[in-house]
């Protein structure tokens, strides 16, 4: 049993940016991509805490269309870094999309069975998403083909089957959202850990869990 | 001359979340509503600031369609000090716009002038724009009437006018953009002040200047 601690409130839906990997490989004296391979079981303790903890959705930023403009190795690296993620968390208790832009290259084929649409395993205790190849220029201009009005932009965006983001929690120190789901981060409470995402211990996880209970939720009114 | 610190680095464009104005008021026991008018002077201090420094543009997050379900003492009060501050910036170097939904009774007709178009006085050295009467559902769903392609999604937005931010400073302490501007926030750094917004005092602008030329700016690459 992992839970040890009672909250007041958690977040249903927790978004996660895994910030850090390549600086975290240079203090290491590796090479920069050799940082992503150390991100996937920092990743899968977090699903557990998420389940265990009564989280209900998690959202990892994985990489993005912008991304895709580094070096080649790296390139390589995260892909596969996120190619083993998803393959760790599948055949348990989740439920598991991966979003992005499948038209393109840089979508793993690996990954084309959870390519926007959401594969239940065993008991389905936590909605599990990976942004795979994503961009939130890409995730907009959706509305563009809709046609939607004001009262259904959530409805009209290539993420509409992502709700809502209560917190999101950012790795590596960086205070910025980097282009991450900018429709369903828009009344979420940001936090932030010093530390690069591959140290990832479970009292950041706590910390976080610790500051959200005492934020107010607002949602603009 | 206000000017006495050297930055490595300047944003040039600067949001402002200027909350806490109704915990302000209730601290210094005084009814929520009351605290309003007291976010005016520091507005123009904080404007007068930016010129000094070198920022080339300050957008301030005046109020929301969301902040139109509040009372009704509230929203006169929060209506009318945003005219004063607009104003009060006028026919001084500044080019000023409202940017919101003016098709609604929230929009005030005192600002009609600058609805969505942008009004040049003397030597134009700062572009200030208040949000009026926003809604980031508003802002997204012209990219519906739009049709416009992911490479364009800026250029389709209600927004438009408004460049990218490059930091976001938020008084009153929480950690969240509540629906300020989201395609323009997408890269912004984040600085949180804890103090009250109509505590405002230049050393908030100060540090959060100090803090930013540090910042790396990769915009995802």
């Amino acid at each position: 049993m992992i839970q040890t601690e009672k909250f007041k409130r958690v977040p249903e839906h927790i978004g996660i940016i895994p910030d850090g990997n390549r600086r975290w490989a240079l203090d290491h004296e590796l090479e920069k991509h050799e940082g992503y391979a150390h991100g996937v079981d920092p990743g899968m303790r977090l699903v557990e805490l998420c389940a265990a903890y009564g989280v209900k959705e998690a959202t990892f930023y994985a990489f993005t269309v912008d991304n895709t403009k580094r070096a080649q190795t790296q390139i390589q690296a995260y892909t596969q870094a996120c190619i083993n993620a998803v393959q760790a968390a599948a055949n348990l208790d989740y439920n598991i999309m991966a979003l992005g832009n499948r038209d393109s290259k840089f979508f793993p084929p690996e990954l084309y069975d959870y390519a926007n649409t959401r594969v239940s395993y065993g008991k389905g205790v936590l909605n599990l998403n990976f942004l795979v190849n994503y961009s939130w220029k890409w995730d907009l201009s959706q509305l563009g083909e809709a046609g939607v009005s004001a009262a259904n932009v959530e409805k009209g965006i290539a993420s509409r089957d992502i709700p809502r983001m209560d917190m999101i929690i950012r790795w590596g120190g960086r205070r910025r959202l980097s282009g991450f789901l900018p429709v369903q981060s828009v009344y979420s409470d940001f936090y932030v850990v010093e530390d690069y995402w591959p140290d990832f211990k479970d009292e950041h996880f706590l910390d976080a869990l610790r500051w959200y209970q005492d934020c107010d939720v607002t949602l603009g009114g």
